[in-house]
Order: C-alpha cells, then structure tokens, then sequence
C-alpha cells in the first residue's frame, strides 16, 4: 500500500510530515510518496534512518499555503495537494493525506478524485474525544446548506467509516438537533430524521450540543454550519477553560506549588484533548481516500493521519460506500 | 416597579425563588408580587424578615413541571406561568420573571404579552461568560428555521438589550456562521449579513464557534438551531472537562494534596461560570418584559434574574425595541 503525503502540509512542513511518515512507514510497513519541494524534503528526510523503507520524492515546487484560498487549487495546478491528490487518482497511491490547508485540500480532492457514484455532496468530518471513546462528526463545513437526503448519505459514510477505520462494531448514528425528542429540530432535520429512522443504519436518533463529549453516539450528523459551529465551540470552551484556569493558577504561589501536584491529572486531560492523538479525519464522499490533519499536527499526529489512511484502505471503505449508496 | 414572580419556578420551589426575590424587593426596593401556592409560599416566606417589603401572594395552586409539554400552557389556564404573565398583560406588574419550564415560560410569555408590534418572531437568548465580559447569544431555540429578516430583528433587539440591561454602550453584533470571511454561511445567514452590514447597527461581522467565549461580540445573533447547537455544546465541554479532570485528580494522592492547595485558583473558575452571577435571559420581542432563570438556580440567581428584569424596565427596553423596529 503507497500513502502520497503532502509534505509541504504541516505549519512546520516538511518536518513533522517526515518525521511521522517515515514512523509509520516502519511501524506499518507502507510504501510514502512525499510529495513537494525536492530541496526541503531531502535534507529532513537525510535525518531519519530510512533503510529498508519504501519511500520515494515525487518533486514539484509548488505549495499552498495556510491562509491562501481555495481559488489556489485552480491556479496552481502543480500545488502539492494537486500532485499527491493525482498519484491516487492515477491509481499510483492509495490514499492522499495532508496536515495542510483544509479547505483547499477538500477542494483538491473534490476536483482531482470526484464523488463517489451516488454521492451527492461530500462530507468533511472530525474526530472528537467523547467519553471513553470517540465520536465522528460530520459535516462540519463544507456544506452549509444542505438537503434532508444528503444528511442521510453523511449517517451512511460516517457509519462505514466509524466500522472500517474506528473499529466500532455496530456504530450508534445520531443526528444532531436543537432538542432531544423527534420533531425537533429545522424543517431539514425533521425530514432527514424520518429517512434516518426508516434507514438500516443503527439510529439512535437527535444529540444535543451537550452530548457530543458525552459518548453518546458514534457517529453525529449535522449539516456543515451546525456541525462547524459544534467543533470549534468545542475548541474554544476548551481554550478558554484551560488558559482561564492557568491564568488563575498562576496569580496563586500556593495554587501554583498545588497545580505541579496535580500536574499528572492535567496532562491526563491533556492527552485526552490531544489533538495528535487522533491525527486526522477524512473527507467522505470523494473517490478516494482523503485524509487531513490539523496545521498544528505534531509528527505522532501525522503518524495516527496515516494510520487512519492504511484503515480506510485495508478496510475497502471507497468500495462500502459505493455499495451502500446504492443501497440506501 | 413591581415584578411578578413565579414562585413555583425552580427545581427547588419556592425555596430559592422567594429567598432571592426578598433579598432582591429589599436590595433595589422593589415590589414583588410571588405567584403561586400560597400554602407553599406562606411557610417559606415566614422565614425571611419582611418588614417594611412590598410584597403580596397571588395564589393559584396550578404550576406546570419542568418536564411538562409545552402545551400544558393551554390546558392549565391558571398555572402560576400563565397567573404571572397576566398581571404583566393587565399592567399590575411590569415584569415577569421565572426560573420554571423555559420551553413553557416562552409560550405563556409569547400567548399571554403578544408579539411588539413589527417583531416577526420573538427570540430566545443567553447570556453567557466572554473574556472580562459577557456575550448576548440569541436565539437559542426558539426558532429553528428563521428568514434573514428575523436575524436582523434579534440583532436590533440583542442590541438593545446590551445597551439597556448589560450596560454595554455601542454593542459589538456578530453573525454567527462557519468562517468568518464575508460570503461564509447558509444562503440566509449571507443574506442576513448583507442587511446588517447596511443596517445602523455596530455590526462587526460573522463570529465562529469559537469566539463566543473570547469576549469576541456584544451580541452574537443565530438562529435558533445553531444558536441551541452552540449554548448546549458550551455547557457539555464545560462539565465533561471538569469532571474528567476531578476523576483525575481523585486517582492520584498527590494529585489531590496538589488541587487543594490550587482550590483558589478553581474557585475562580468555578465562579467565572456559575449560572448564578448572571442570573437569567430574557424572551426578546414579546410586548412585556421576560426574563427566564434555570431550573437549577439558587437564591443568588433568582435576585440577578429579577435585577435583569429591573434594567430592561428602567431602561424602557420594551419600547425602545417597539421605535428601533419600525426603523430598521
């Protein structure tokens, strides 16, 4: 199996990039493409003991950036989230990840692979720490408004994503609502509850804001407003309380010496809240395996960003898609 | 001034509710008029010195449970909800302040007072802790499909309050949305963005998630499906991350030693989101003033839900929405 990373993804590029990508093309013995400036990648890649590795360049000078807008992925047809996404459209990689700018790559992937026959809008989910476990949320931006239908298909590819890569058994779908009880919610989210309760999926029906840290489903479904709304309130509440927390800590001599105490608990909830710990989630809908992680990814996230690529794939999730699509 | 309470309102009725209104009546000497079981409030309010206090008993036995359907508003004519919201639309009260059924308070608010003239949909807000300040979010549920010409509304009217209740003078509004770019959104936040930006209001344009609780706005202005998605998911985060790390705290000896000695430093924290410093939330767009508390608030809640109530009467804010909506 061949990953075509975009080396030049990463806030830091290419330097977690490779660090996580040569990991895990040990741990898991995966052939890497790194994608992008031949004159950055080799000196970092020079650093790791690559021996006995499949590992490959495959050069272009161009890169968009961070802020750049999505308009880039038209122009610079030579972008590295262009060329790594041309390696598996060209069945030359098998799953196209990137630490680097989200939006333009959903756009890279959306325009270089296509929608999977039967899918009517691809899906941008996130993997958040719910419980003792993990809940997939999806959409959470590239479809602000959508239609009761395609809510339908983002509970079918969450679901074959939360059993293929996730390893949840008989994942528990749930579509996210302004109220727990059937009949709540927008005129769309009414009817998408009707076709989710006829469906085969194992609907448990609507979440609140409240559950999604609670694992309460596996996988939560919402348009891409909502859904954008929910993940980053769960950033920023988190931000907030921990910074809120610090500073307060800080102004104390003896909440200080108490905070080194408890330091072990802190980092505890730290790990929890790692984002590294997740390392990606995947654009669902689009002909290929698509996976992004976060600009801030460290190289254990890029790691865990490959690692959910090699499940998709080895779990033939395109392929379960494409067959339950159809069959819904 | 005198404030119609429900004193059938909070989880522990009428304990904290005629603890706080007593404490509120001598505090800014107001005239409180407690609606409800007389042969629940009489005892309790035995217990406070009520000397020289203007207040009165209006009985009914009837009250609607927190867990009671809304429409139990219809059937239960005489529920102490629908008695206090009376007195408001006879003119013996100037405001109606609960901590009951916030679902049921905002129809008996909504059947009982009338829309002001030229309000489309009255909305429902929160307030909720933002950097040094507070943010005014509306609505939170009470719509879930809204036209572009209702956000506008809620703007107007979150501004208003600001000004009246919150003191705030030139209230920052925000257009809650997926990105903050001009051009991010549903077709009708977009076009409700265009009609803020034309109108005369201080509208800084589209907050995310995860704004909220940066002091980012004055007023951030949803509808009432992602506005619920947003408060909800706030609180969720909120309780999962302290009570995971209590959990985690408890595992550890050292670690408790640790957080006692940072109790201070937790205190803070604790106190920057209690419930109860803020008190309650007003219905906007009902023709009387209408403030709802949570079920779970204690005394201190109840008194700054009645000084709330205070404000918008003293600051006239009813007819400063009626003036404002005729101009937009």
């Amino acid at each position: 199996m061949k990953i075509a990373l975009d080396a030049m993804g990463s806030d830091a590029h290419p330097v977690p990039d490779i660090d996580g990508a040569v990991q895990a093309a040990r741990a898991w013995n995966l052939a890497i493409a790194f994608v992008g400036d031949e004159a950055k990648i080799n000196p970092e890649l020079a650093k790791h003991d690559t021996r006995g590795l499949n590992i490959e360049i495959v050069h272009t000078a161009e890169a968009i950036g961070m802020t750049e807008h999505v308009d880039a992925v038209k122009s610079k047809k030579d972008a590295s989230l262009n060329v790594a996404v041309r390696l598996v459209k060209e069945k030359k990689a098998d799953a196209f990840v990137t630490m680097g700018n989200s939006g333009a790559a959903m756009a890279a992937a959306l325009f270089g692979l296509g929608r999977i026959k039967g899918i009517e809008r691809p899906a941008f989910a996130a993997v958040i720490p719910s419980g003792e476990s993990r809940t997939l949320l999806l959409d959470i931006g590239a479809n602000a408004d959508v239609k009761p239908e395609y809510l339908l298909q983002f509970a079918l590819m969450g679901s074959i994503y939360a059993q293929r890569v996730m390893g949840v058994a008989n994942p528990r779908v749930a579509l996210l609502s302004n109220g727990e009880e059937e009949g709540k919610g927008t005129i769309i989210v009414r009817e998408a509850y009707a076709l989710l309760k006829k469906s085969n999926l194992n609907f448990i029906g609507n979440a609140e804001g409240k559950d999604a840290p609670r694992g309460f489903a596996d996988v939560i479904v919402s348009d891409g407003f909502a859904g954008n709304v929910m993940i980053k309130t769960m950033e920023g509440v988190a931000e907030m309380l921990i910074d809120f927390l610090k500073a307060e800590i800080k102004k104390r001599p003896l909440a200080v010496a108490g905070a080194l105490l408890a330091k072990p608990a802190f980092d505890a909830l730290k790990l929890r809240l790692d984002y590294a710990e997740i390392g990606g989630a995947p654009v669902l809908g689009v002909d290929g395996v698509t996976i992004i992680g976060h600009g801030r990814s460290n190289a254990k996230a890029v790691r865990n960003a490959i690692r959910a690529a090699k499940q998709a794939v080895e779990g033939d999730m395109i392929n379960a898609i494409r067959v339950g699509v159809a069959g819904v």
